[in-house]
């Protein structure tokens, strides 16, 4: 058992999202937790914002967590399927556990991270599913920079 | 025909490791380059002198490098094989290819990469190894800590 209801996980990232989002940024966030609910570290996509193409949420948010001995207690929830970037992040940290808003707009790394032993859940929230929906198309060129295609 | 020598390449960064060791941190240093061979950012491991897990010496080139509507004219040399986070990166961005000084003391996702169309040039780089072999027999800690292992 453990101590976190997903979707209150969920609610952080996406509080993150919308503040990228009003920042002018790509509304995508992401936190990361220890397995009894703990915040640990929270952030969003900082493309725009640092023109920083290396800060994905999840890169900030691992970030945002400082410096740790190990992941094996963690959990990290971000709004969007990993990209291949952020699913490397989480294989090389051996985080157990990868909470996803939605993987319909955008498909990464989670399967590979599945076959791997990563334990994902994908929550298939309608709110991130509009957020991401929206924002494609508002700005296909930011978004296509932001996962290099 | 690309316009670069591998070794001159590497030589940059040696440069940055040699800095980051100098500096109490991972000698790992990274640069990336068009294939023409300009240079367009370099970095090294910043895990102690900025606290940051995120930025192995291959996402601190990246991020020097700042913001690029694509990545297909590069290429990113690194002192040492990249581990998971920094191959995922590499796949994400679909950077073409990866020259490496070493893979003796640390073996990350090369050949993923190389499955995946990446073409790798590994240089086995005596010097890199030396220097790896001394950090890895001085810093154990670190470098565990750094590999999340």
């Amino acid at each position: 058992m453990t101590g976190f209801d997903p979707g209150d996980l969920l609610a952080v990232a996406r509080e993150e999202a919308l503040i990228g989002k009003a920042e002018g940024g790509i509304p995508i966030g992401a936190a990361l937790f220890t397995i009894d609910g703990e915040l640990l570290g929270r952030g969003r996509n900082r493309r725009v914002q640092d023109g920083d193409p290396s800060m994905h949420a999840e890169t900030a948010a691992f970030r945002d967590a400082g410096r740790r001995r190990h992941y094996r207690d963690t959990v990290m929830v971000t709004t969007l399927s990993p990209c291949w970037y952020c699913s490397g992040l989480v294989r090389q940290f051996a985080i157990p556990h990868v909470v996803i808003g939605e993987a319909r707009t955008f498909s990464g790394g989670h399967d590979w991270l599945a076959g791997h032993g990563t334990r994902i859940t994908i929550l298939d929230d309608p709110a991130c599913v509009e957020a991401m929906t929206e924002f494609i198309a508002e700005r296909p060129d930011l978004w296509f920079e932001d996962i290099g295609q």
